[in-house]
C-alpha cells in the first residue's frame, strides 16, 4: 500500500532543461525524483501536471508521487525541501490524495502568466525572469488582437513543430493583457495548451503591440492554420505556469 | 570644461562587495567607473549618494561623474549600459547637471525599502533578494514598535561599530510596516542614515513581530544607546536603496 501525495511546486526555470527528466541534464522532475528517493529509499516517479520547457518557470505546478514508506503528511514538504536545497525548486504544500488523483490526467484547467517589461536598459534583478521589450507597446491593441483567439479554434499556427498533441483544436477560456506601469502581463486559462502555444501567442501579440501588425492580423494568421504564419515566439524567460485546476478544489 | 552627469542607477547587489570600489573585488562603483572610462578614454571617478553594503540592492541609487569629452546626453545611458552588460547594474537615466550638483552632499533625503517574506520553504526566484522568515509576524506590533523610532533620536543602539558618522543622532521622518499577503515591507525615509541603521532596526522589529519581544522593548533598547542592546541585524538580502531626494526634484 503506497501513499499518494499531491505537491504544489514552485521553481525558477533558469538553471533547468525544463520539467522533464533528461539523462545528464538538470531538470525539475529529476531534482524532485532525487529528493523523493532520498526520502523513500527507493526510486520514485514524480508526475507533473505540465511539462514546462527549458527556462520556463512555475509558481503553481502540481505533481504527484507515491511513497512506499508512509509518512506524516505535515512533514513531507519540509523533508523534500531539505533535499532540494539549494536548487531553486520549492515544495509549497504536500497533501494526501486518493489513488485516483493524477496530476496530469485529473487536471481540468491550466493558467499561465507571461511577464513583459518595457524598458531600454538591460535587466538586473529579473534577468531570465521576464521578457524585456525595449520599445513601447500598445496594450489596448494587444487586447484587441487577443480577443480573436478566445474560444475554440484550430491553433495550428500557434503550435510548435514538435507538438505531440493529437489535435490542434483547443479552447482558450481567457486571454487578458494588462499593464502595471511598464510591466505588461498576459494571462490565459484553458483546459490544456499545445506545445509553445502561450509563447507563440505572446510573440504575435507583441508584434501588434509594437505596431508591426494590426490587431486583425492575429485573426488572419489564426485562420491560416499554418505554423509559418506565426510571429516570432516569445522567449521562455517571461512564462510562468501559475495554477493547475482540479475538480473539487476551492 | 567637463560635463557633469547625474545618473539614476539600479543594481542587484548579490555579486558585489558593496558600492565602494575595492582592490580585487567586484563593486558597483568599480563597474560604473570601468564603464565610464571605456566611454571617456580616461579614468573617471563616480560619486554615489549612498555607499550600500555588500549584498544590498538599489532601485534608485543616484551618482554623478564628470566626462572630459562632452557627449549628447541622450546617448549616455545606453553607452554606459553597453559597457556594463552583463553585470546586473543598469543606468536608468542620465541627465546633464551643473557643477554644483553633488550626488552625496546635495542629497536632502534617502528612502529605503526592506522586503521580508514569511514562508517555510526555501526561496526560489528571490534568493538573496528578500529575507525569508519561517514564522508568522505580527505586523501591527511591528508598527507599534516602529513608532517609537520615528523622529529625532540618538540611534547608538542601531549603529554598526564601524560607523564613521560624527554623531549618532538622526531623524527618521517615516518608518512604515506594511503587509501584502505573506510579504512584509518596511519603508523608511530620513535625511541620512547611520551605517547598518535600517538593517539593525528591521532585525529588532522582527524580534517583536515573531513575539520574542514586546513593542515597548524597542523603546527600551533605543534609550539604552548601546549597540549591545540591539536585536540581531537583518541580512543584506532584503534591503533596497529606493530613492535619493534633492532640492528642485519633482
Amino acid at each position: 500500500m503506497t501513499q499518494r501525495i499531491r505537491l504544489l511546486v514552485e521553481y525558477d526555470g533558469r538553471p533547468f532543461y525544463g520539467w522533464q527528466r533528461q539523462e545528464g541534464q538538470p531538470s525539475v522532475q529529476g531534482a524532485l525524483e532525487s529528493a523523493a528517493e532520498a526520502l523513500d529509499g527507493k526510486p520514485v516517479f514524480v508526475q507533473g501536471a505540465g511539462r514546462t520547457d527549458a527556462g520556463v518557470h512555475a509558481t503553481g505546478q502540481v505533481a504527484h508521487l507515491d511513497l512506499t514508506k508512509p509518512r506524516p503528511i505535515r512533514k513531507v514538504a519540509d523533508a523534500l525541501n531539505y533535499h532540494l536545497r539549494p536548487d531553486p525548486i520549492a515544495v509549497l504544500t504536500a497533501e494526501d490524495v486518493t489513488e485516483d488523483f493524477h496530476a496530469r490526467f485529473s487536471a481540468t484547467g491550466r493558467a499561465y502568466r507571461y511577464i513583459i517589461q518595457v524598458r531600454r536598459a538591460h535587466l538586473t534583478f529579473d534577468k531570465g525572469l521576464i521578457w524585456r521589450v525595449p520599445v513601447p507597446l500598445d496594450v489596448r491593441k494587444m487586447q484587441e488582437a487577443a480577443d480573436h483567439l478566445i474560444g475554440e479554434h484550430d491553433f495550428s499556427t500557434f503550435r510548435d513543430a514538435q507538438c505531440q498533441a493529437k489535435s490542434p483544436v483547443k479552447t482558450l477560456d481567457t486571454l487578458n493583457v494588462s499593464a502595471y506601469g511598464d510591466r505588461i502581463e498576459v494571462t490565459t486559462t484553458a483546459r490544456s495548451f499545445l506545445h509553445r502555444q502561450v509563447r507563440s501567442i505572446v510573440g504575435s501579440l507583441v508584434e501588434v503591440g509594437r505596431g508591426m501588425q494590426e490587431p486583425g492580423w492575429v485573426k488572419d494568421i489564426l485562420e491560416a492554420r499554418d505554423r509559418a504564419a506565426c510571429g516570432p515566439v516569445a522567449p521562455a524567460d517571461g512564462l510562468y505556469l501559475e495554477r493547475v485546476m482540479y475538480d473539487g478544489d476551492a
